[in-house]
Formats: C-alpha cells, structure tokens, sequence
C-alpha cells in the first residue's frame, strides 16, 4: 500500500510534527475506486474550510494534484489524507514562517458485511457524549479522543456503529458515520453547529434528496424523535449507507426512503 | 538536544502512529535541573491517571527509568514525554495487542522575560472558550486545538499568558497555566472536573498551601469574582509563580501571599 508524506515516499514523520504534538491538523478518508478518488471536490471543500478555520495554510491545488496521483497509485481501496500545521517547537503558539506537512496513506477497500447495507445495523448507545465546542464543530480534525472513547465502549460484532449525543442529550452522529431520521416522507438530520462531524457522504445525501424532492430538515434532535423516527440510516463516504433496524429496545423496519436513496448512493460508490 | 523514540535515540515515528492520527495519547512537560526531572513523582501520577481514564497500557515502570535516563543526558532543560497509544490500522477501535509508544524530546531551558515572575503579567481574554468534556477533564491529552486557537489569539508581547473560561463562562486556567486567586486570606482554583488540566504546579501549590496552613478551595469560579480577587496568579511545573497584574480593564497588586508562594516554589525550581 503505498504511503507519502509531501508528496514523497515514506511511512515517518518528524517527532516535533504538530499534528502529533496537539491533534493539530485535518483529514480525510477518501474512497478509491479505479484509481480515482471519489466525492473528491466534497472533500477539498471540508479540507478548505477546515484550513480557513484552522487558520493552517494549506495548498489545496497541490493536494488535489496529490490525491489525483497517489489515487492512480492505489488503484482501489482507501486514501487517508492528513494534513497538519506541520514542525513545531515547544508551545502552542505558531513559530513563522509555517510548512503544513501533507501525510497520505493507502489502505485496502474496506471489508464490511454485506447484510449492514442489505439487512442493516444495531447502534450500541454510546455512554461517551460529545462535548460542545462551536470551533471545532463540523470539521475533520485529528483531536478525536471523544471517538476513540465511544468505539472502545463495544467489542460484539452485534453492533456495526454506535449512537453518540451530546452533553445536553441531542442525537447527533456515529462514531464515524452521520445519522438521518425519516419521519412523515421527510428526511432529518443533526445540526452540527456544536459538535459532531459533517461528513461527506451527509452533504451528498442532502444534496440528492434536494434532487429528489425529498423535504429535508436539518436541526436539533431529540432522542424521542429517534425513537418515533419511521426509518432510520447511516452514512459515511465509504460504505454509503446503512440502515439503521435496532437500538437499545427499539426497532425500525428498512424503510422505503432509506432503499430509495442507496441505490444511487450504491451506484457513485461503485462508479 | 536528545531525542529517544522507544528509548532509542530518534527523532521521526510512524504515520500510523494513533498519536497522530487521533491525538490519541497523553503528555507531560518536565523541568530537568542538574540531570533531574524536577516533580516527577506529580507528572508520573498524573500520567498513570490518563493511562487508566484512557486505557492506554502505559509502562510507567519503563516511563520511570527512561525519564531518569533521559534527563541526566539532557542536563539543564525541559524533557517533553509523549505516550501514545501506538500504531494502529484505520479506524477508531484499537486493535490489540495494543504496543503503546514512548516519545522523549529535550529542548533547552526556556527563557520567560524575568520581569514575568518579579513584576507580573497581563492576561489576553480569550476569546475561545474550553468546551466541557468530564472524560478528558484533566488529563493532559493530546487534543489541545482549544489551546491552539487560544494562543492563536495574540502575538503581542504585552500578554504573557491568556484567560481561558469554559462554554459556561466560569474561569479555569490559562492557556499553558493553571489560575489561583486569592481572596480574603484564603486560595482558590478552579474545579477541573468538565475541562481544564489538572497542573502539576497547581498540584504542588495545593499541597503547600496545606502544609503552610493556608485555607484552600477548589471550586467554580466566576469572572466577578477574578475581578474581585485581593491577588491572582498563574503556575506551571517550567516557569512556576507568575503574578497577574491585569486582565482588561482590571489591575491587581503582586500580594503577599502569591510572594509567600513564590519563594518555596522557585527553590524548588532552582534545585
């Protein structure tokens, strides 16, 4: 599998590399199919906006043209992207002038079952709840404590994905995938205005219900509204989605609107 | 300045490192005098706690010795330790057996203006908040964006340090500080129990202001009542007592008993 770091071979980096230092840096986990990479653009745009939030000086024209090539390299399978803030010195302030150190990393197409997608999953409910920080809402960024705290929480294979809320009880994310709700022909999903992660493959769903028809609400979630929810799926870039059919005592039958949007979702992931 | 990776001299890690890929790790930032980690025993407990809060299956037998080691090569300086969680394959859950990694940086003793210690500081009002968190509350991880957009705030060198309070606005410490205030006689510091890090200077000033008899309180804290502090100060296991002079509009004196503080604290240092 092949690994770079700015653009060059390699499996290290420097001990005094920022993103190491203090999660300070971005990412991305990128699906290849055919040596090309896909929901590329949806990707540099988080990554855009991650840099701008961030205020890392990334070169977005020459991580696309990375991306384009280590993609063709890999062939099929996973591109990871990180990117950080680069070298450091002790401290948290930003010594000038800055090199943001570019990282990708090849990993084979990912093996998930395929009744998660055909039958779909049970969400273990997360005792870990996201803590609410509006800066950092939305981004990909490598402080990732809070997922790695949920994923430990269940080793069955029972559960695919676990259920996370935040602080005050709102349901908002997987551990590494978005939620919607189907409720009355419309779809829903979290506001990630505090916490939680905007994937992806979410804004893709969003923008082909708009192509559909589909009414889309997107807002806080009340973990009632989970429970009274007609259908029930997950999301990411990677396996597309998954429908949701247990959590704790309650159950969801696949619903239409889920099956209705997995076949296109099925089909740019196979393109 | 040495640099051991695994207690092999090193200065690069792999990029799957989970330190980097999740800030999935802790650290600790020890002042070496004459060969010497200074506070050891604080930065190893401290240390131990975030490998059980974190399951991380850290040595700290093999932490010990290395530290010990590692210090009297470095001489006078600071030794940054970093333990990660270790190399990992994609994806949250952690695949066992778990090896975690073991990362010492020397650099040179830092050089804070002495005016700092002797004539006081300004604070910088931050205006990134700390978002509350119970699991990660003081434990000194490697997820610090917060502390990177907070130091981010200023380059001016009028401000020595920033004032950090959480989403809540309650006042808990400074950006690479914890914050006492002194009231009528009697130590107060924040409650660290929703975010913050627990210092191992702040540590070190509770115990002693216990044994020199003065009355402590570790609560929540208010702005009013910073504002209406008889002193203020700040502390770190490097530079040790700062006073706080002003923050804003608000000035305070250096008071006594922050000079009653300081005296054992910069023995300690000088050791």
């Amino acid at each position: 599998m092949p690994c770079w770091v700015d653009g060059q071979p390699g499996e290290s980096l420097p001990v005094v590399d920022r993103g190491l230092a203090y999660g300070d840096g971005l990412f991305e986990t990128i699906a290849v199919r055919r040596g090309r990479p896909l929901l590329l653009e949806r990707h540099l745009a988080r990554l855009a906006e991650g840099c701008i939030r961030l205020a890392i000086p990334g070169d977005l024209a020459l991580i696309r043209s990375e991306l384009l090539a280590f993609s063709a390299e890999l062939g099929e399978g996973v591109a990871k992207l990180l990117l950080t803030r680069g070298d450091g010195r002790r401290g948290y302030a930003v010594s000038q002038p800055l090199q943001p150190r570019r990282i990708l990393l090849g990993s084979p197409p990912p093996q998930y079952p395929p009744a998660h997608a055909e039958q779909g999953v049970r969400l273990h409910p997360c005792r870990t709840r996201l803590a609410e920080q509006p800066l950092l809402a939305g981004l990909k960024h490598l402080n990732r404590l809070e997922q790695v705290l949920a994923r430990a929480e269940w080793q069955d294979a029972e559960h695919a994905e676990g259920l996370m809320r935040d602080l005050s009880g709102r349901v908002i994310e997987g551990v590494f995938s978005n939620l919607f709700l189907v409720r009355d022909g419309r779809l829903l999903t979290a506001d990630l205005c505090r916490c939680g992660v905007a994937g992806v493959m979410r804004a893709e769903i969003l923008d082909l219900a708009e192509r559909m028809g589909i009414p889309v609400q997107v807002r806080d979630i009340a973990l009632a509204e989970l429970l009274a929810a007609d259908e029930v799926f997950l999301c990411n870039s990677l396996y597309g989605i998954w429908p949701v059919r247990g959590f704790e005592g309650h159950g969801w039958p696949v619903g239409t609107l889920t099956r209705k949007l997995q076949a296109p979702i099925r089909k740019l992931l196979d393109s």
